[in-house]
């Protein structure tokens, strides 16, 4: 599959764009029109750019508001077409995007329309160039791809033929089935978008919304199958618009659109596997029996490259917090009910166990990155084949991480996801015990003598929460379904004192892991601006934090266990278990040991969640669940308590005693 | 009017948001349920801390999903509203808000809801607690204010009135005339709330995308003129969701909405007005002649404050930028044109000039706050009574700013705006001459010995372009509406390589005033983050630009000039001119002619735009601009063309003579 992207998609100028594309690994791109007037380069500088950065230039766009027009209009379009088709000349460009009409069309005559379109394309015969007409999903009378197919067939000249548009197809729910009988030779491009699903205007959607393949809700694995099986063998070129793009940095952003492309690729080839025997019996050619699904897909003209394949995880199997000082980490642990396991034999860690719940605690050199408080450094998972499933993420433009190892030592295979988090795949054994614990000390024995609380020693880890930077939630909900095969749940929002959270779920089928994504909201302190020319904004301050979970068979003796050794739980407001008892109608003696125990508590139509926090220390703290019956959520009702009162300890703008102060 | 807001408007702790509540000057709040569910004050506290901050604690909030339910579910929601009633009576508050049931309806049948909704009035009357019963928008049965009305009319009970919800009602479209014709005793409560208008689905819309009145597109003048013609006279309380809100300073928006309730007060009061004699008519009352109108409004129950009325500016009287080195200015305003006027007498400042635009350059002495470097600073507008107007704008919450003067010397009337620019208030003459330029010195004579060119004797200031941080837009929209009288535009969206410019005009009925309002895009540089916990944004820069127009009679004679005197011209990329010639035919001289001097060019129906800009200085550019014909727009098209090359500048990537560099 050739890759395309739009510079659209991009921030920066045209040349920056330019280079990250080609960094990227992108095959080509499509020139929007803006970034070349913008551009102090010329169109010959362009055309030695792409070549010395390798890159084809596919296609030109967009030229708007053509048919559908009166004479008068007509003739300054074609003169307006003429020197666009010139400038193509010098760019080396041949084929260029002509939108179906939205603001001067006003004749509604396919006869018309279609004498127009000639005319454009007997012009563009003459320059040698191709047109590639769309219909915009909001076009005043060509808005849907079949009405601008059937243009074109109409016209019937080698200049013109169609751009499909998965957003302009998708978001107005056409049937793409058809797509597979069109001539491919009348498919002169195809463009990509992906979209949440929303109810909104479609052309505040379109300018606004659209994310990469892989990051919305659109069937666009399906779209592509019928693309495949029209034969057609051009570029696949995302063309996105997007706020967030559009403000991020270009080069990652680039290899995020490409990591889209590679993964919809393989997508498109298992949707074409799935679907082979009805698409031959469908295109009526006789095939069947064993091997006529690969058989199927091979067959089509468009090369799909494969990508090495993985199950979903099979579970956690560590989670790793990093120090400076590693104490108060280590009191937190071993209140939780956490035995300590030992130092490693050459590297600067520990290892901490609670049942199958492992913690490594990071020791950090002084002057290492970063601030030095505690932190989430690290996720392990177990994978079937950590090799291939290592493979299959680098080739998904996951950047390895190296970690140091000996030579009789378990390597770990890594690397860091969106986030800066190191993602470590790992061997798990049947009897769920790492093969590197082998390669902690003999130093054995818990923190004070305490042994793991009774309710615990099935503990294992639930599910771990990380804060995303607004920036990079997409490319993070897309990198752990590529490359991690993790689900994405739809997302909910929670309150806290500084805006809605958006908390995004990605878990296995069996819930075996659950990696839950907040995208937290920007805090910022208002300073007085300092000059009188205003608008800047200063001393924004982050407030991420992020938790390990665990659950464990029986929360209430947990809870109480670690009470006794001193645990400093996250404090819960009374008014919160009025509220509960509102809403439930507890039992006293059930409730009251909520109360005493700071336990939060929720429940559905599946079963019962019980939970409590730590404090946080640095930017990490820990919670405690236990699931009762099938609950599969995660207390979202009581989330706002947790914000609320975090957010006051890191105000401290409430004294303990809760008086009131001025 | 008695003024409230819901503490769900704002951000942090539910003591915070009294506190800056109290601080912004409300009468009383509404009490949002998880704003006392996750806080540590017990309810006691609360009502004692509302005492003391002088705050009425008008509306608790919400009590969801009572209504249309089967006979289990009414019991379990009956004990809920036990409990929240005896929460009540502790917080000292007598009101309580039910919305209609979205999520737990099953029943449609009005004489079954009306049961239930009797069953909670007669419960609430034995804890003295007032039920107002609002219709949702998106309510499963009921989602219309008239229906919730009837609901309320056949219970009819003391304890059971009906909340109106602008929101609610406007967001459907709802006539706001049979308002008036509801018993005042039945309307428990009034939440007011603006929005932009869109095509969204109206939850979304309601929960994100809420603004305060003034700053939205609703008809709430209207809407309140039915609510004080019904005759009530309870609280008007404001409940706006809105993510940006949420996240700003809590007091900084406190005062927004305070401003925006006083604003509504003098609206719904001019409404009336305007809409008294048909009211009269309407209500049955007989009255007409002369003082009818006034009379009219004064008989509602309802007292309406009124505020010292101001008509809008009549022009600019100047504008000022500021610099600790102000080298850099004169030379740019003497390129351009400008006169030097002297310094004044007293203050270190100098005075410019170019035919009636006045340009002011503050000396900022070594030392000052901010960074120094060129800034804008202050606009002084010409209105027919400063002390007027100041008052006006200091009712309306804007913070005034002090600014010496001598005995003999004129006072100006001053204010910051949200953006912390200096707006003043000047005494324009009828001779288009400033009182204040008398107390410039007589040491005038142009820099370098050169004169205002010939084509600039009539420059004016045409209009001034300011940066707003995002999370103030809202805020200064309204401000610049409410208190100088100017009318907000429908905004544009400008493409610029590090996002999406909003645009948002602001203009007097004449365009004597022209204030640009630009909400720029949060610029991010990726830093790799440091910690392995990720999520921390860093290094965040702002390269908000803001800049000051003249319009003058020949913009190409006032380029040449500037261009003998060597200014530094905004560099127009040669493909900008190609792509005119293509969109416009434009004749050849005239085309190269443009291009020699770096002119840019627009044509609509209304006439032809020419202006160029200067290179930035410090965080400030200027801009000439020629108006042909009544053409009233600012070069939109070729917007992103100056934002594309000055973030080309500003980031320095692109070397002078345009040769690749990778």
């Amino acid at each position: 599959m050739r890759t395309g992207i739009a510079t659209v998609c991009l921030s920066g100028t045209l040349k920056e764009k330019m280079q990250a594309c080609a960094i990227a690994g992108f095959d080509g791109i499509e020139i929007f029109e803006q970034d070349l007037v913008t551009s102090p380069l010329s169109p010959e500088d362009v055309r030695k750019m792409a070549a010395d950065l390798g890159l084809t230039l596919d296609l030109y766009q967009p030229f708007r508001d053509f048919d559908s027009v009166t004479e008068d209009l007509l003739s300054a379009n074609l003169r307006r077409a003429d020197a666009k088709f010139g400038l193509m000349s010098r760019l080396g460009m041949d084929t260029i995007l002509v939108c179906s009409n939205v603001a001067t069309a006003t004749i509604d005559d396919d006869g018309l329309r279609a004498g127009q379109l000639a005319d454009l394309a007997a012009l563009a015969g003459d320059h040698g160039v191709k047109v590639a007409y769309e219909a915009l999903a909001w076009g005043k009378y060509v808005n849907d791809y079949e009405h601008a197919h059937r243009l074109v067939e109409m016209v019937d000249h080698p200049n013109l033929g169609t751009c499909l548009d998965s957003f302009h197809i998708l978001s107005r729910d056409w049937d793409t089935a058809p797509i597979e009988d069109f001539d491919p030779d009348k498919i002169f491009f195809v463009q990509v978008a992906d979209a949440p699903k929303l109810s909104l205007d479609v052309l505040s959607w379109s300018r606004h919304y659209r994310v990469f393949p892989g990051e919305g809700q659109f069937e666009l694995a399906k779209f592509m199958g019928h693309v495949v099986r029209a034969g057609y063998t051009g570029p696949v070129s995302l063309e996105v618009f997007n706020d967030v793009f559009r403000q991020s940095d270009v080069e990652r952003t680039a290899v995020d659109a490409m990591r889209s492309l590679i993964w919809l690729e393989e997508q498109s080839a298992k949707w074409l596997d799935a679907n082979a025997a009805s698409a031959l019996n469908g295109a009526g050619t006789a095939s069947g029996g064993a091997g006529a699904k690969a058989a199927g897909r091979r067959r089509y003209p468009m090369e799909l490259a494969t990508l090495p394949q993985v199950a979903e995880p099979a579970g956690f199997n560590f989670a790793e917090v990093k120090a400076a000082d590693t104490a108060a980490l280590e009191t937190v642990l071993g209140q939780l009910g956490f035995e300590f396991n030992g130092r490693h034999r050459t590297k600067d860690v520990q290892l901490w166990t609670m049942g199958h719940a492992r913690v490594i605690i990071n020791e950090q050199a002084p002057g290492a990155v970063g601030s030095g408080a505690p932190a989430i450094a690290a996720v392990g998972f177990d994978v079937d084949s950590p090799v291939i499933a290592s493979a299959r993420a680098q080739q998904l433009k996951a950047p390895a991480v190296p970690r140091k190892s000996q030579a009789d030592e378990e390597v770990f295979q890594g690397f860091a996801a969106p986030d800066s988090t190191e993602i470590f795949l790992c061997q798990g054994s049947p009897d769920g015990i790492a093969a590197w614990i082998n390669e902690f000390g003999e130093t054995r024995g818990s923190v004070g003598g305490l042994e793991v609380p009774s309710g615990a020693r099935n503990a294992v880890i639930d599910h771990v929460n990380l804060a995303q930077p607004w920036q990079h939630f997409d490319e993070a909900v897309l990198f752990y379904t590529s490359a991690l095969a993790l689900e994405p749940q739809p997302y909910a929002e929670v309150a806290s004192p500084s805006g809605l959270v958006r908390s995004q779920v990605m878990q296995t089928s069996d819930r075996a892991v659950r990696l839950v994504l907040n995208l937290a909201p920007v805090i910022q302190q208002d300073g007085a601006s300092e000059t009188g020319a205003g608008a800047s904004v200063t001393g924004q301050r982050k407030t991420y934090q992020e938790h390990i979970a665990f659950a464990v068979d029986d929360l209430v003796a947990t809870a109480r266990a670690a009470q006794e050794r001193g645990l400093d739980f996250l404090q819960i407001p009374a008014n919160y278990y009025e509220d509960l008892d509102a809403r439930f109608g507890l039992d006293p003696a059930f409730l009251a040991t909520l109360q005493e125990l700071n336990l939060l508590y929720d429940r559905d139509a599946d079963g019962e969640f019980l939970h409590f926090y730590t404090a946080t220390v640095g930017s990490v703290f820990f919670e405690m669940v236990e699931r009762r019956g099938n609950y599969d959520g995660y207390g979202a009702p009581n989330a706002p308590v947790r914000h609320a009162v975090q957010y006051d300890h890191l105000h401290q703008l409430t004294s303990p005693t809760n008086t009131i102060t001025y």
